[in-house]
Parts: structure tokens; C-alpha cells; sequence
């Protein structure tokens, strides 16, 4: 067969090509483990079908141009997704899709994706982004501080309100549903977003300005019906599980006009996809899908502080890829959450600087003097590193911060 | 704290709690590893929020009922999944959620799922399912065999249809696009759909019953667009990515009047979540939300024949999960694809039995005679073991299935 998926140090033009890298874990050489790929992924199979015909390889073949060590680079041409219908799913049915299941590869990690403009365009990218949040909050320059109403079901919508104006007291800019909640018979979506916007409303005539992001993640075809439901009653910002509703659905909120409001991307279940690092779709590559879907701020990790399991590397490429040239897409806010509490943030901003949204759910509850306390302690936190201050001797003349280092450090 | 998530040998009521199993790979033992799952998907996190008090715990925290060796069983009440906003997402988010991405836990397997009817019951399942299929296709008992049209992408709409026609004309009652193929500019949906329908028209005239799933895989906001496309052009069967596009795009489809065909669920990208033994989510989850969700016939493996990885006990539990009791659901068609060929159909069949949607790609399309006497050979393989003939046997009278089992075995 003159079929040749080989096309080692072959210049691509990144116009002309979706281009991947994976990682490979196989007792087959690398080559042959590339080839695996981009046959699968494009026009072969695992015996040569008789109506593959030379023309239709060469225009859209996938190409291997880089095989060494555990790593290759594949190109697939652009006209391979090029229609109207398919968005995403379709990418990802590419790029990420039956390569999984090959039993010629032990493990196979999609690491990195570069699209090409012209494809990127067809995505609508964040509507606000880091700067439009910034704005929205007139928080310029200092991290943004958040949290996680817990527990994070069983209040009812009064008393679940008053732990998001309880935060705002205590300085907090954010705060958020938790990914389990939505619209459970104790906690409707609609009380609870008017409950919650009423609070907003005092805090802001109070002279603060915050925001809480509504989850609606839903069945995506409903998910309009969701936000609207939510904007009808004063939400100031709403919520997505990007992966268990799909990014379509965040998509479709980023695309529709009547959602004026920023679109905070929850990421449960990535660890299914991304934990095992020699087997899944890398943190980075779903923040490039989630940038060109239309998040405003998205969950990337804590550099290894808190609860969550980390590979700090791959963090810190999520964060240059919300953060740094894409195409012309707004930058996204990266959100660092999962068992954080004040006394984490010198070491959590160390490594994420200032462009981060810093969140705590039971870093904040869980403070000896409740919800207003820990939120002041967390507020402090923050002010201290940005004034360059350690966080110890920041709490001698501040007590919140001072219960909290206790409790937790 | 009095909290205590374990509730060792309790009986939970099967219609009072959504009950999972998982196998947990972690330092921690076994006991505090449930309750570390248990806590971060219902009322917990990793301190006591002061916000939560014992009346929250009681009513909506989990409970571990049991912990052994490797394995935990979780009960989580039905009123954490209350609400009309919410979907598959939202079961997602809770049993399947955060949980991967805990700091403490090296690995977590969602291994089973057992669901309330009252839960069900707001799902539509499937609306044809495997009999459906079998009266659609005139064909009571001997298992379905189908094709994927190959090479993947690159067929003109024309050349694609003569394909189908070939197969049909082979025998064969099922064939589909691959799930790299929607509706690029090589092969847009519309004509491509328009020409396999007049194929299929012809066939039917011809005395022989066959439906082709048209691959519609897309953003799930514009799915039922796609499938209006579709059906507008005479498809018989609406085929689905279920992990790309999400669930909702499924139940979108199997809840709208207006698609009154059947639709093959694919599942590209499950290997990123299924393959690691250790970690993620097993098949036989996916397919008891696919069942649920409204899926006509789902991909399920080929017991270990063919190119792609299998866990067979996983697979004899996929297949038992569409074939056996499951609330008031009908049954849904098993589909085995993957590198099969003829020569592989008794082995196949000897663990599949009859009910089973038998499909080969490069099987069909890489025989050395083309695509009819391909069609030709895996009928004639499946028809020799439904006789309980030998394949070498069945081959000395039949050419075409002689030279397939010449080439492949």
C-alpha cells in the first residue's frame, strides 16, 4: 500500500491543520503507534478497505510529522471538519474519539491541540472574560475572592441567600452554586436565584459589588430555558458543568443574546478524563475548548494546594491557555477552588499570580465564627500577599485571619 | 461530629436512593475512602461547614452501606435528584462528579448504578429498542449485520450511497456512518442522506429491508435541527455520539414525536473514561443512562475479537443491562464493531449469542472483491453459525465467505 500516514518533519501549515500532540504508552514502536492514530481518525481502519482510493487519502490522510519517544504530533486536515453541523462533538469525535478504545495502545493522552483560525472563528470565545469580570466587579488588580455556598445541598433558598450576603459583608466578590445543586425540591432555582438577587441588590447599595453564578446545568436542549429562568430573576452570573451537559451547552448559552451575564464553567467529572497521566484528554486541551465555547472563568486547579489532585504542570499550561495569545479570544479567568483556605493563598498565589479567582467553600463555612468571619479571613489573606505582607503577621492586627490560621495551618 | 456518613449493613430502599458501587484504588482504608465519596457528593467537604447543621445531614446526606476489600456501595437519597431542571447532568455531577478528582484517592471506579422508577420514569428510554429494530428489519431472530461505510470520511454522497447498495445487496440489513462524518463539504448530511435513501428505496423494492443510521452528531441545541434535515430526506435510522454531543442530545432525539426512527448510539471517546480498570466509569454505567436515555442500539464491544480493547466481564454486564429487566425499558440492540471480520463471527457469537447487531467496516470493505462479496461473506458467517456450521465448512459452498476467512484467519 503506497498509503503513507508517515510524514516525519513535514512542515504543516497550521491553516491547513487540526494539530495534536499525544502521548503514547505501547509495546509498539512510535511510529507505528502514530500511524495507529491517524489511521483510525481519518480515512483507514485495521485492514485496507478497497474503496480507499489514493485521492481520498491524500486530501484527507492525517499525518504523522513528529514520532519520538513517548510523543507524537499529528496533523488532520481542515476539510475533515470543515460542514455545519457538528461543533465540538465532532472535534472531539476526531481528535479524542475511538483512539481511546485501541487495544494496540495501553494509554493514549491528547496533551495539546492548536486549531486553526478559520475553525476557531465558527466559536463565539468569552463574551467577558477576565477583563469583563474585573469590570462588572471594579476589582482591577487584585485576585477576585470567592466561594462555594456549602453545604453544598440542604439550605433552603433564605437561608442560602443570606450565606451569599454574609460573604459579600465580609468583602467576598464571588460566590457560587455548588455543582450538585440545581434545581432540587429544597432549593428551586427560582427561589433561590430572587433570594440571591435581593441580597446582591442590598450589598450593592450598601456600596459592594458582587456576583453569584447560577448552576443550570441541564439537559443542553433545556439549558436556555434554564438561564432564562435564572436572568427573569436577577441573575448576575450563571453556572455550567461543561462536562456533564457537554460543551454544546455552554456554547449555546455563550451564542445567545439574551444571556448578558458572565458564564462560570464547573469541570466536574474531568477527573474521569484527565486524571491518569498516560491515559485521557489533558486539563489544557479541554480549557482551549472551553475558551473557544464561550466560559468567562473556568476551573483549572489549586497548583497542588487543597484537596483536589494536581499535576502542576499541566495547571500551569491551563492557566497560559486561558491566559495568554489565542487566536482573538478574550482571556478567561482562572478559578482555583477545592480545599482551599487562607491560610493556602500565599502558597496558591505564588505560583497563579493576581489574575485568578480564589475560591473557598469550607474555607470559609468551616471558620470557627461562621460564614462573615471566614470570608473577612479570606479577603485578608488575599490583602496581605498583595501588599506583600506574611500572612502571620497580617493577623496580628487582623482576628479573623488570625482564627483561621489557627484552626487550619 | 456526630455526621457520620457510614451506615454499615444498613438496608436502603431501592426507591428511596440512587445506589452506586464503586472500586476505590487509595492508602486510605476502605471505610473513610466511601466516606470521603459520600461527603463530597451530598452534604460534606474536607472541614465541618458551620452551615451545615444535623437536619441537612440526616435528610440529604449520603450513606455508605457498605466497605469491603476494594468496593463501597453509596446511597444517595432521591431528594438530592429532585427537580425539574437538572437531567442526566445532574445525576453525573453527584455519582460521577468531583469524586475523580480527589487529592485522596489514586483511583475511583463507578462500577454499577441502581435507579428508583420514580426517577426513571421522567426518562423516555427507548422507542423502538432491539425488537423494534427486528420488526423494522423483518429479521425475528438471527442477529442483525451491519456495515460502517469505510473509508471513514472522504466518499462522495453518491459514491457513499453505492456503497450501502453493495452492502444491501450483500445481505446485509444495517449499515452507518462512522462517527468522524457528519456533514463535511466532501459529504454534506443533506445529500448524503438523500442519496442513501434513494439506495435504500431501491433495495426495498427489490424484496430486501435495510436502514442506514445517518451520524448527526452535533451541538445538542441543534440536534433536532439536524435530525429534521435528516428525516426531511428519508432517514430510516439517526445515529448519536453519546459522549460527545452529552446524554441531553440523546433524549433530545428520543423525545421528540417528530423522530419516529430508530437511533444507533456510538460512543466515541469512552475509552478516555472506561479503560483504566481503576479509575472512571464503567460501560455498563453508560449504558444504563444510554437505556434510560432513549438509545435504539448502543455500542458495546466485541468480547475481546477485533482492534479494540475489552474487559469482558464489563462487557457480559453491558450486554446484560440492555437485554435483561430494567424498570419498564425495552430492551436495547447490542452493537459489536471494532476490527470484526467473518472469520471472527463464531467466536463472537459464542459469547453475543443471537441478539446482536454484528458490524464490520474494514470486514466488509477490505475484501478482496469489494464491498457486495464482503456483505456477502459476513452474511453468509453469521447464516453458518445460526445453523450451527462450521465456518470452514460453510465456506467450501460459499466463495465469498471463502476468501474472507482466506485473507483474515
Amino acid at each position: 500500500m503506497s498509503m503513507d500516514y508517515l510524514a516525519l518533519d513535514e512542515e504543516l501549515d497550521p491553516e491547513e491543520y487540526v494539530i495534536c500532540e499525544y502521548t503514547v504508552k505501547s509495546d509498539l514502536d512510535i511510529k507505528t503507534a502514530g500511524v495507529r492514530i491517524a489511521e483510525e481518525e481519518s480515512t483507514g481502519t485495521w485492514t485496507h478497505p478497497t474503496t480507499l482510493s489514493d485521492d481520498i487519502f491524500q486530501r484527507y490522510g492525517a499525518k504523522v510529522t513528529e514520532a519520538k519517544n513517548d510523543k507524537v504530533r499529528i496533523g488532520y486536515p481542515v476539510i475533515d471538519f470543515s460542514g455545519d453541523i457538528g461543533g465540538i462533538p465532532q472535534i472531539l469525535s476526531i481528535i479524542a474519539g475511538n483512539l481511546f478504545g485501541l487495544d494496540s495502545l495501553e494509554g493514549v493522552r491528547l496533551v495539546n491541540l492548536e486549531m486553526p483560525s478559520k475553525l476557531v472563528k465558527n466559536y463565539p470565545g468569552p463574551r467577558f472574560g477576565l477583563e469583563g469580570l474585573r469590570t462588572i466587579l471594579n476589582r482591577p488588580k487584585k485576585p477576585l475572592v470567592g466561594t462555594i455556598v456549602k453545604p453544598k445541598i440542604g439550605l433552603p433558598p433564605k437561608e442560602f441567600a443570606d450565606y451569599v450576603y454574609q460573604a459579600g459583608k465580609g468583602g467576598l466578590t464571588n460566590s457560587k452554586d455548588d455543582e450538585t445543586l440545581v434545581d432540587q425540591d429544597f432549593c428551586p432555582l427560582e427561589d433561590r436565584v430572587n433570594c440571591v438577587s435581593e441580597k446582591l441588590d442590598l450589598l450593592q447599595e450598601e456600596g459592594h459589588q458582587m456576583i453569584h453564578a447560577h448552576n443550570i446545568s441541564t439537559n443542553a436542549h433545556e439549558i436556555l430555558d434554564a438561564a432564562d429562568i435564572a436572568l427573569e430573576n436577577g441573575a448576575r452570573q450563571l453556572m455550567v458543568d461543561v462536562l456533564t451537559v457537554g460543551f454544546p451547552g455552554l456554547q449555546a448559552l455563550a451564542e445567545d443574546p439574551s444571556v448578558d451575564v458572565p458564564i462560570h464553567v464547573h469541570r466536574a467529572m474531568h477527573g474521569a478524563i484527565t486524571k491518569n497521566p498516560d491515559h485521557g484528554i489533558s486539563m489544557p486541551v479541554i480549557a482551549k475548548l472551553v475558551r473557544m465555547a464561550g466560559g468567562d472563568a473556568l476551573h483549572t486547579g489549586t497548583y497542588g494546594a487543597g484537596k483536589m489532585h494536581a499535576d502542576i504542570s499541566e495547571e500551569l499550561f491551563s492557566k497560559e491557555v486561558l491566559l495568554g495569545e489565542e487566536h482573538d479570544l478574550k482571556k478567561v479567568m482562572p478559578v482555583s477552588s477545592g480545599g482551599l483556605h487562607p491560610g493556602l493563598v500565599q502558597e496558591l498565589m505564588d505560583v497563579s499570580g493576581k489574575d485568578v479567582q480564589i475560591q473557598a467553600g469550607g474555607g470559609v463555612s468551616g471558620h470557627p465564627d461562621g460564614v462573615m468571619a471566614g470570608a473577612k479571613a479570606l479577603t485578608q489573606a488575599v490583602d496581605a500577599v498583595c501588599s506583600g505582607i506574611g500572612l502571620r503577621e497580617y493577623a496580628k492586627e487582623h482576628t479573623e485571619l488570625k482564627k483561621a490560621l489557627d484552626k487550619w495551618m
